[in-house]
């Protein structure tokens, strides 16, 4: 006998959860495959655990840097394997909060790897912990993997415990005195700021010439000069060739101007990307269409098969989990009939280092390159009265860009205090088309770092 | 020889630098007349140094509890004369910012005491600094003042130094042991959150039976209660009968439940409310209009008599800084016939005590007196992850008050985290009349704390 639902959703991340409990609200009869803990990358070994690490850091940091502000603190130190078990507690606490939500809205659950098995009369048929699962409507919420790239001796490495992703990386309970992070796109940074922050000496090496990847220019070299301040190495437009160690050491060589250069150090973190996750699912039971590994996906989240909707890292659009909560949505919207799309270009985006980093929408050069006439405007968050009182020495800033003609807001981009609360406001702008002059009529709080954003738009000429 | 401008602007704090910056930029040819220092109460002796101190506070604190979040601390101290320093630098370096400014901009800026003297064929005619100055237009923001009661023994102990308002209080070198605060308004709460963060003993005397005026209820209650619980004591629905004391201290006595009941301390702050300033600018020469003691004005900032405006809270309407910047730029773009109107409907307001509170529009008892149909949604801020990672036991709170049959946002109120920088966007919602399902559709960042607002909208029902 098969379990008949309306709606099977295979991954129980960010963008599985949050939907299946949208279309259990919303009167469909929804099942949940996950086959590790639910919350997925995001809340078991992403987003939550790098957080959670990164506040104490940011205790640590106020702590030493009290000087400045008037406070004097003598023997401040962060217990790395304490750090780690709150973590743990935080994740489960999260983890048994979307657990309590799902049967809250009635969804069930099965904690069972998933693999579709072709389409019959009655609907697709999905097989997980032994027992087969039937409905018209498939959702698949996959996610990624990090990227363990063809480096030489690098699988070794991972095997034997000198090489780690994210996902090893946040369990160590005693910190590396010499880390090398290899690849300086958001997890790499964070990781990079938690470890620089408690003591270790670390190195970013980088194949790009820029850390932070699609990160305007301008933030990523002030975000890598304030590294670079407190004492990371950044080795940029490096090629990694060799990795070789165990549990008790080793090294990693790279090519850098046609030279090789050599890093001793106790562990290494591969942050270098993270790949759909399309393999073994079934897909090619009912035929879902593929490019480069990842499912191919419209604005409505639709598949190539009726029936088949993708939301999350899964089609490989935009790999955060605040896209996999909206994707999932409009999918489920689309279920229901229910006038939705996404809207890929107010997406907003965030590094937790320390200047934070937010962003939205176009930089002047990805404008350019989509045949925008675009222009900006840059200004110091030191016009800030709260950003002056609360950072010494800060030099954060805030950028807009906005079409030439009708002067509407195409991306905001910021480093500095508060950039990660700050910038959904931004994304409400982009996403909504409003121009400079109405965002001068909103009136912000003062004193706050968020009214600079106000305050740039009169800098438009 | 009289001095001609286009435009005359008296006072110099955020009302009326900003207008003056604007004015200039537009072609006003703009005089400014600042008797004290530019920037006014809120740079000098308001917004800037208290929250200049407060992060003093805040450095302390997370000093004091990083305990929970693995960072250990055997001494923390903070040294109240170098916070003041400090301050004093800080706001120093703002004062030379508005300055720097209004020379920018080609202000001129009288420091001197402005007296209106009537008005003749040429303009308004204005004395300072021994001169004569004639402008067709001419905006007022001339402030306002911390309101001493009259009380008995208040204004003695004034005098001797025992009780103080904010612009004393900013400036005393050595912390009280035992500090009594008067009024638990926004000023007498951030004080209080000061002192009692480093170490003072603090008791805060309300005449109303909750704190934080206007503040929506629950959460002015869990305000109390997260103060109540780090030893702030509070004593409200209480009427303060006498003080009396000098420099080495004495008491204060209040009634409540009909008995008398006296309170020794070292200091008293009297912050029970401000009122408008409007006395012996000469108003009386040019006949403006005033309405218990401030300025009538509509929503374009006119005053009774044209060509004359009057902005911030010289009005008496809502005294907030960032009110007064956006008046000024209203009776601004008045005087140049470009379309503009206040919307005394979506100003946020802050709290900066820790946690946080931020405000905007209506609560549902507010809606309610001005008769429009609204209901609420409350959610736990633990619904966020960040919040949970960076607050052990936090309690904070969003509330979304809607219209009951449009479901558009009339306001929204939070404490905790952040609620400072993130109020700005909910000011926008309000003031863009967005409903609920509009701001279901914009991306939040995650994690965040301001995605419990997005949250919050899927629980309208």
């Amino acid at each position: 006998m098969a379990n008949i639902f309306d709606l099977i959703i295979i991954g129980g991340g960010p963008g599985g959860y949050n939907a299946a409990e949208r279309a259990a609200h919303s009167g469909l009869k929804t099942v949940l495959f996950e086959e590790r803990a639910l919350g997925g990358v995001c809340l078991n070994e992403g987003c939550i655990p790098t957080k959670t690490l990164l506040y104490s850091a940011k205790i640590l940091d106020y702590a030493n840097h009290g000087e400045k502000y008037g406070v004097t603190v003598t023997g401040a130190s962060l217990d790395h394997a304490k750090v780690v078990e709150r973590k743990k507690k935080v994740v489960n606490t999260l983890v048994s909060g979307v657990a309590a939500k799902m049967r809250g809205a009635g969804v069930k659950v099965v904690n069972a790897t998933a693999v579709i098995k072709g389409k019959g009369s009655d609907g697709f048929k999905v097989e997980g912990g032994g027992e087969e699962y039937v409905a018209g409507k498939l959702l698949i919420c996959t996610g990624s993997d990090a990227v363990v790239p063809p480096i030489p001796g690098l699988r070794e490495s991972y095997a034997a415990g000198f090489a780690m992703t994210n996902r090893e990386i946040l369990d160590i309970t005693s910190a590396p005195k010499k880390l090398v992070v290899v690849g300086g796109g958001v997890i790499g940074l964070e990781m990079a700021s938690y470890f620089n922050s408690i003591g270790c000496d670390v190195t970013v090496v980088e194949m790009l010439t820029k850390i932070a990847g699609p990160t305007e220019d301008e933030i990523s070299s002030i975000l890598q000069k304030n590294y670079a301040k407190r004492g990371v190495k950044f080795v940029l437009g490096a090629k990694v060739s060799a990795v070789n160690g165990d549990k008790n050491g080793g090294s990693i060589e790279y090519e850098i101007d046609g030279k090789t250069e050599k890093i001793e150090c106790d562990l290494v973190l591969v942050s270098t990307g993270r790949r759909a996750r399309t393999k073994d699912i079934g897909l090619e039971s009912i035929g879902v269409k593929t490019e480069r590994g990842a499912i191919v996906t419209d604005e409505k989240l639709r598949t190539s098969v009726p029936g088949v909707w993708a939301a999350g890292d899964v089609n490989g659009k935009i790999m955060l989990a605040h896209t996999a909560y909206r994707e999932g949505e409009v999918a489920v919207n689309d279920m229901l009939g229910i006038s939705d799309r996404m809207d890929y270009r107010s997406i907003p985006s965030v590094i937790y280092t320390n200047p934070e980093v937010g962003s939205v929408g176009e930089t002047v050069k990805t404008a350019e390159k989509a045949g925008i006439a675009a222009e900006e405007v840059t200004l110091s968050l030191r016009y800030s009265g709260r950003y002056i009182a609360e950072n010494e020495g800060g030099d954060g800033i805030v950028k807009i860009v906005y079409g030439k003609e009708h002067h509407e807001i195409l991306g905001v981009h910021m480093i500095g205090s508060y950039a990660s609360e700050i910038i959904y406001g931004a994304a409400a702008m982009v996403a909504r088309h409003q121009r400079v002059k109405d965002v001068q009529k909103i009136v912000f709080p003062h004193p706050t770092v968020c009214e600079v954003i106000r305050e740039a738009m009169f800098t438009v000429k």
